[in-house]
């Protein structure tokens, strides 16, 4: 895990964080905590939750689809939220069975790399981006 | 894409560097990308891959917590990688509708921050976690 | 609505029968009855619970796939009650939209006809139980 | 399967034919039958497809949300269609746990009489639409 910085100031450290905060509110009093209440619950409780987002992020990217102009911002922005719900959703499982977002992370970055040639081009494409072409 | 940071060295940029991939073979042959090939039959070809990967992660927590101590390490390698199959995803549902993962780490942040205490807590868990304690 | 039987004795019509029951309730007090509020949501409301039944389904279809003997009978009346739940919360999508559960089962006996010789066996087979061999 | 009636000449038929259906294929040959190449793989393979159905008929039922006049009869053919593969793919699941249709529907009906009061008014409502009213 090389590519973790020493100081957690950007995005990635957006999931170390949130998965940081989740690991403190699982001990937390299930009366006041919402992930301390999912987890006392056991897995079906956050599991139909990833079934359930997981439903919603499909419906607002039906409706994104389906919108008209004057509605694509709203609804861009009702599909960022369902996504992280979805995220959020997943990570709390993760973290039930002691698993780090970054574990997740590091399979993407894998598979990634499975298709070299295809990689390739991607490396220029965010190289260019990168350089503000 | 301009929050695309110029020193994508670490994790954060695990997931933009997945967007920039998934940019770039969004333009490749539907015969030969798999991600040009569901971008090409349109939205409904990933958000059901959506609904299925949700239900696919669903499945190996299931696994997980029905798992003999024999079984636990190759189950949580298959929870890792069905998380990674539902973040993927997502994140081509996303990208195909011009929303970076950058804007969902946003909102996961955003709403971290509206619990203060309990996300006090949470810094001072990871404060702990970062000193090695 | 002409597909409902005057004598509805049989289970073809606990469909039908459900299928009026919801058609009422429909035009109820959304504080009171669970169905008129759904509607009164709108689609994304039921549809939602689609997505999250299902997930409740697979996780009763991995418990009893996992169950002990002693689990067994149990962990059956719990897919049942999943299945209940999916297959109404589907029927109130299809009734907000003006489709009887009679469209469904026409489309289900159409497909089983599809297949000419699978179907002949089948036959077959439903004569010796309807014969009680 | 003694809950088969030796008259299958309703729609309740309808499920019990298909179950019966689903009896026979399962013990087809994997590499012919859908049925039987499901049930060789072993439950994940069609809990998944529950999943993956779900999710379309959630599009589905977005899409009919959504339509012009002009795309409704479309949309209403796909939603049923839908709503067959989820309930087609739920009863694959119910049947190789050995659960018949019938068990299903016994459970909704008892779920129906829970609400006395709005039972009441159903039957009233059903009563006017078996009369033509």
């Amino acid at each position: 895990m090389n590519d973790l910085t020493p100081t957690p100031k950007n995005a990635q450290d957006a999931l170390a964080r949130l998965h940081a905060v989740i690991e403190t509110r699982r001990q937390g009093d299930p009366e006041t905590s919402y992930v301390a209440r999912l987890f006392h619950k056991g897995p079906d409780a956050f599991l139909k939750k990833v079934g359930e987002e997981a439903a919603e992020f499909v419906m607002a990217g039906k409706d994104l689809q389906h919108a008209s102009d004057d509605e694509l911002s709203d609804r861009r922005h009702k599909l960022v939220g369902e996504a992280a719900d979805l995220w959020f959703h997943s990570l709390l499982g993760l973290a039930y069975f002691g698993i780090t977002p970054q574990a997740v992370l590091d399979e993407l970055a894998r598979r990634e790399g499975t298709s070299g040639l295809e990689e390739k081009a991607a490396r220029k494409a965010q190289a260019r981006e990168a350089s503000g072409e």
